[in-house]
């Protein structure tokens, strides 16, 4: 079976931070986004897909632990540990889950719970005591394309190619549903005084959050 | 003598994108941060530091060529070339400048023109044509530091240690000069009417951009 690499994402505060980890999980071939917890990033839904990028929820880290040993997934977490082996030196076995702390306090006791070994990246510098969440995984995601042998994206001139945007799946496999039909079903929602978002108050619409995930910044 | 690194930052247009490149800078052990062109980043002024991080600005790519040039750099321009060598090669020879193309559009002739060489970040996935400046950045100085082997920070638990801050070493030498009496000077220049900054217009405040440069995002 071909190695697979997914990110969780726990708790991330900023949308920001969300869009612009989707963006490098797509350019390093991830597989699934998996959301879990109750913030921000509920503005997802439970489940929904970009175009090339799928996501899936989880209300528990539990459960997203549940599901990726199904798939068979090594859960990694990244955090200066003890037992922390540097990225660079591709401590990879299997299809890996990344687990990354949220902005500012990394990971916490019941993060690290679930996770079966642990990466950091080295720093050398002295002014700073952690990287940018996002930052932090693309070049963890990076390494693990590099150690997976992912095939690379093919080149035109000096851009990479964006591929064609896959077919629908139809509405069974809520991975496969594309954003508009979430996005509608969502307005619908709202429009019949159903709406469950929590996020539409302050004005972090799923529109906007998603619109917002592949913005060039 | 040591091996060192910089960043050339290019009419980079979003001054959240510097911030967290300088972030990342630190935590990779560059140099210096080598300001060129007339945009944002003015509101630098023409030189400065970080307690950490030492700022320079050039007006011109040639101006910064020559100075990289005098320091014995190499410059690298981070870049899909025909010639361009994958960034987990490590093709790197001495101390080296990294340039990097402005949100979205990549490196131009010009800039392309004052680079010695090119590496690329090989990319798996089909949604997405490029990385986040700051991402791509991170990802290159990462491996330079890797390669060059820096010595890593010292960490306390699952931390890595933040230094004293250096002691200030006077006005002479710009580069040495702290924020705090960078900020002092333009202030005191702004309350004599001798006020040269573009900026302070549409909020673009040296201060506002200083203190954003290594929050916690």
């Amino acid at each position: 079976m071909a190695v697979e690499s997914y990110v969780v994402v726990h708790n991330i505060a900023k949308r920001h931070n969300v869009g612009t980890l989707a963006r490098s999980a797509t350019a390093f071939g991830v597989s699934e986004l998996i959301l879990v917890g109750r913030r921000d990033f509920n503005a997802f839904g439970s489940h929904g897909s970009t175009s090339h990028l799928r996501f899936r929820h989880f209300h528990s880290l539990l459960d997203a632990r549940s599901f990726l040993k199904e798939k068979g997934c090594d859960i990694c977490g990244v955090e200066i540990t003890d037992g922390a082996v540097a990225v660079n030196e591709h401590p990879f076995k299997r299809s890996t889950a990344f687990l990354l702390g949220n902005e500012g306090t990394g990971l916490s006791a019941k993060e690290c719970k679930i996770c079966d070994f642990f990466i950091y990246i080295p720093q050398y510098g002295s002014g700073t005591a952690s990287l940018n969440v996002t930052v932090a995984a693309s070049i963890v995601l990076h390494h693990f394309g590099v150690w997976a042998g992912f095939s690379e994206r093919t080149r035109d001139g000096n851009k990479f190619v964006v591929a064609e945007r896959p077919v629908k799946q139809g509405g069974k496999n809520f991975c496969a549903e594309s954003v508009e039909a979430l996005i509608e079903e969502r307005k619908s929602r709202r429009e019949n005084g159903s709406g469950v978002f929590d996020d539409t108050a302050n004005g972090n619409s799923s529109e906007n959050l998603l619109d917002s995930l592949f913005i060039d910044e």
